[in-house]
């Protein structure tokens, strides 16, 4: 399955980023309410679809996008936010009216899992899985389930290597999904400052994309994929939407343990760790 | 509060030591079932209360002693084990009846918590705490706590400062207390190797136990007392039930930052991480 992030896809670009996605390959796309562009996706969806391109069976959703079922649905973070109508505003966003404060809700995870499970009930979703969520969470949720987690989406990359979640995944049946697999890369877009050497720079990766005739960005997709993660690099440009898929036609050897000797559980998008706005 | 903890106190001495500790000043005694030497550590409180040493105002406790009520009582671990009748065997242990297999039960965390909120309901505890457990899951547990816990119970030293979970614990208005606050230490007695430097032996530690004519142990202690921090050191050592406890009598300056500057999230008891069994 070969999937593509839409975090920061530009709106105006966001429909003809998605189309061109299909028509090279890519099967599961990972929207999010937060992201603000679904709307602009499901155009270039609807686009492929109606040229033929593919049909809805082969393509996975994560999100709302009006359809008439969506495969995988998670749960963003495990913090309960307080609900927004969306004709109140749309996107949502983490703030609230004032632009500033995060308003929470006070709600049991248990009750956030039992509406997940609703939507299975009511065939809207075909099946549900968690993010950003850590080992004990992750147990606790397991013993009230109906409906398991299939998927657990988090920050995943050579400096956060993610050992003993993965253990316990495995252990647990659920799948993982990387997301930030190029660590804070997608943060200097964001205008953040970021104290860390690029991934891309470090001598084992390197060495690895030469060796292996693929660019740094591949070999770091394909480190993940070998350590059966799987993984939704996002790119407004045209040419990567290939080059990242290309990421399975090579493995790794021993440069995995030399990738995976980075870490040093650098948390990027999940604690904010190391990364301050400019 | 002067806290000592009775982790890998042996039974043969576990009373002794317990009521040297009372004798010196300590207040609060942290043991747990699991650590097998409850009844022997109980002995020491008797008699130290039979002498009129201390009363029982002055005590706290965090374990089932066969006495009126309990000051403080933890969630040990966020897992539920299958119950084991004291009568079947005490202490219960991590292990079946096999010796090796863990026999997990399917008890969601909101139950745990429900059953610890009765037993203050019921005047068997003066307050509830968790140890062990994560962000996520504190969140959850504030969403449908009825009584919140007053105290979380973690890992914590300069190789892991959870700077991120003591921020989120003082947001939430949760005391943190650490355990292993000489890192790996602990595990060195029971035969574990870890190839990690003590932290004894770091230039940061040395040099402020010298500046303030302390030990190493002591002004380890200070910076986690300077950071909001309680602390539970054990000794079966006599003569260190006095040292650990003058730790408060002096402060730690800049050095606090240098010690933190340690860092590299090792989790030696909450993960199994860089410390291999012999």
């Amino acid at each position: 399955m070969d999937n593509i992030g839409l975090w920061k896809v530009p709106r105006d670009r966001c429909a003809a980023i998605v189309y061109n996605a299909i028509k090279v390959g890519y099967q599961l796309l990972d929207g999010a309410g937060d992201y603000g562009n679904e709307k602009e996706a499901v155009e270039g969806v609807r686009r492929a679809l109606k040229e033929g391109i593919v049909n809805r069976g082969e393509l996975c959703f994560l999100e709302l996008w009006g359809l008439n079922y969506f495969d995988s649905y998670l749960v963003h973070f495990p913090i309960a936010l307080a609900y927004v109508d969306p004709a109140h505003r749309y996107p949502p966003e983490w703030w609230g009216d004032d632009g500033k404060s995060v308003n929470l809700q006070n709600t049991p995870f248990q009750e956030t899992w039992g509406a997940m499970e609703e939507l299975v009930d009511e065939g809207l979703v075909k099946n549900i899985g968690v993010s950003n969520v850590a080992g004990a969470l992750l147990v606790d949720i397991l013993s009230y389930a109906r409906i398991e987690p299939q998927v657990l989406q988090v920050e995943l990359h050579p400096y956060l290597t993610q050992e003993p979640l993965l253990k316990l995944s495995k252990t647990l049946g659920i799948a993982v999904t990387a997301y930030s697999s190029f660590a804070h890369h997608g943060y200097l877009e964001l205008g953040f400052k970021v104290n860390v050497k690029s991934l891309f720079q470090q001598d084992p990766v390197v060495n690895a994309a030469r060796a292996h005739e693929r660019s740094p960005a591949q070999v770091l997709l394909r480190w993940a994929t070998q350590r059966g993660v799987a993984i939704v690099p996002k790119t407004n440009a045209g040419d990567r939407l290939s080059s990242n898929l290309d990421c399975t036609s090579f493995d790794l050897t021993e440069e995995i343990d030399a990738f995976s000797a980075l870490n040093f559980d650098l948390r990027v998008g999940s604690s904010g760790l190391g990364v301050e706005p400019n």
